[in-house]
């Protein structure tokens, strides 16, 4: 495949997702507060950014509401309550887990909703069950996604063979998601152009959501767009699980559309992400998110190690060891 | 060009040179501990890094030298009070700024110094004076580089000239150096394309030195490596001035050869850069620097800012636009 735009210009298909919420609300058990949510969603506005992905879709039968803010169930109302009945161009989206949402029930019309897309993120071998989620969403009216995480430790023909399905459904997009922050630029570039001949076969459109263990989240980001993929995550000060996301601040300021602004996310930053940072909330790379990242781990065990504010790098690294 | 090697096997052309010392002691003007410096001499060997720069070999006349710590200046003395006659394959590097090096005066034959390699740093507009201290040391028995600082604003036209330039001298290397953290991926590719074109030519090495403004450090090294760059800048922790540079922990677990090994960085890191952290010495990335970087600026309004811990990032930006 040929190489998809230029440094200069701009391709006309890019779409910038704000993913702070959902992702980062990993971190924070969806707790943010509504003054959070609002200047998030004005700054997003501002900026230019295409979509806004609010939380999850989660099933209140399997999470009890008390353990989580009202992000993880993205219930039509909290999300009024932010956008009233978002009169701008921003898009909202959430994220439905398989298994972890109740479709049937918690999913209404899009007609009746405020919610424009919804993302199904999955795992490789849940693919069926993920594309019954996606036919129920799109009938009902909405964009949709599949999100197929951990794809680092996925065969080769797994996932040719997961693409065609998702190829035949009637999906709109399909996200590369690099959930261990493993996958280096070439790799990147390889998934790209695989995932892309799926997308060209069966008129979709290609995601990528990066995590930054290696401190590679946006250098894959922006050698997977210039591969021609076109979604791109992002979250303001890379705010998400782990070693978290390819920064909203990097991307506005690599795009060349002119709709694209960073300034009110350099607001957003200084008044509202500072704060959250200062609370407590920890996320972003460190040396136990990069030594996960080098050996293609989930990581979970870094998390732990953060969270313990372990320094024992060498133990840390030889434990892990252990979980291959 | 063809993609030089895979992500399985190694290039043994492929040298990892250790930067610490030099580039981190622009973080604290060079006063490191002799402990330190012992620790990070042993971490290199038995982590099988190649070369370790001990600082720069400035002048004492244009530098007072109560002004520094001893790695400013790198004499003979200093060195072997922390490696004897280096009895180590680890080969031991200074680096020579154009213009500042009383290289006539301060730089003894190869044979009675403990230094294998001099480096000199030059801008563009100075490299007949880098070529002649290049010349001159290469003569005392030295391995010598040319290290072309600031290249992401210099002309197209101007590279080629300069690398024409180097490459009929007698030096062994030629760096690639992103001294403004702002070169992409991409456009990282490309120079290297260039650079390796002249040292196919001309029988020489290409290094790189990267700096991590945008979080890119990592990735530009190794794409840069791909392409058949094979000496390649890290410093531990990524220490070094602003954002900093590209990490030996992250390079030591991305290479393959099974000569080097991650596990005596991540000692050093815990029991030695650690308190240098905690100590008040300030790098690695952070807003102002993704900014200064973006706009392909010098980071030393970056530096300053966070100096001053400012975080009034968009009045930051707005003023960078007077720089340009």
């Amino acid at each position: 495949m040929e190489k998809k735009g230029t440094l200069l210009s701009y391709r006309p298909d890019v779409r910038v997702f704000d993913a702070t919420l959902r992702d980062g609300g990993l971190v924070n058990d969806f707790r943010f507060t509504d003054e959070f949510v609002k200047n998030l969603y004005q700054a997003n506005i501002k900026a230019g950014v295409d979509y806004m992905e609010f939380g999850y879709k989660a099933s209140a039968d399997i999470f009890p509401e008390e353990d989580f803010g009202p992000w993880k169930f993205c219930k039509e109302e909290d999300i009024r309550r932010i956008v009233g009945d978002n009169d701008s161009d921003l898009k909202i989206a959430v994220m439905a887990d398989v298994g972890r949402t109740d479709f049937r029930r918690d999913i209404i019309d899009r007609n009746e909703s405020v919610i424009d897309m919804v993302r199904v993120a999955t795992y490789i071998n849940t693919i069926p069950a993920a594309i019954e989620t996606v036919e129920y969403c799109h009938e009902k009216g909405y964009e949709t996604t599949i999100n197929i995480m951990a794809i680092s430790n996925d065969k080769e023909k797994d996932i040719d063979e997961a693409l065609e399905l998702i190829g035949q459904s009637n999906v709109d997009g399909i996200y590369i998601v690099d959930s261990y922050g493993s996958i280096y630029p070439e790799q990147m570039r390889d998934l790209a152009d695989k995932y892309l001949a799926v997308a060209e076969k069966y008129g979709k459109y290609i995601g990528i959501h990066a995590h930054n263990n290696q401190q590679l989240a946006f250098a894959n980001t922006i050698e997977a767009l210039s591969r021609g993929v076109s979604f791109l995550d992002v979250t303001v000060s890379g705010m998400g699980r782990g070693a978290g996301n390819c920064a909203s601040e990097m991307m506005l300021g690599f795009l060349k559309n002119p709709k694209y602004n960073i300034l009110p996310i350099l607001d957003f930053l200084e008044k509202d992400m500072l704060a959250v940072k200062e609370s407590g909330a920890i996320w972003g790379y460190d040396i136990p998110y990069l030594l996960t990242g080098q050996l293609n781990q989930h990581p979970r065990s870094a998390i732990a190690a953060t969270k313990a504010k372990r320094t024992d790098y060498r133990k840390f690294y030889v434990d892990l060891f252990d979980y291959k």
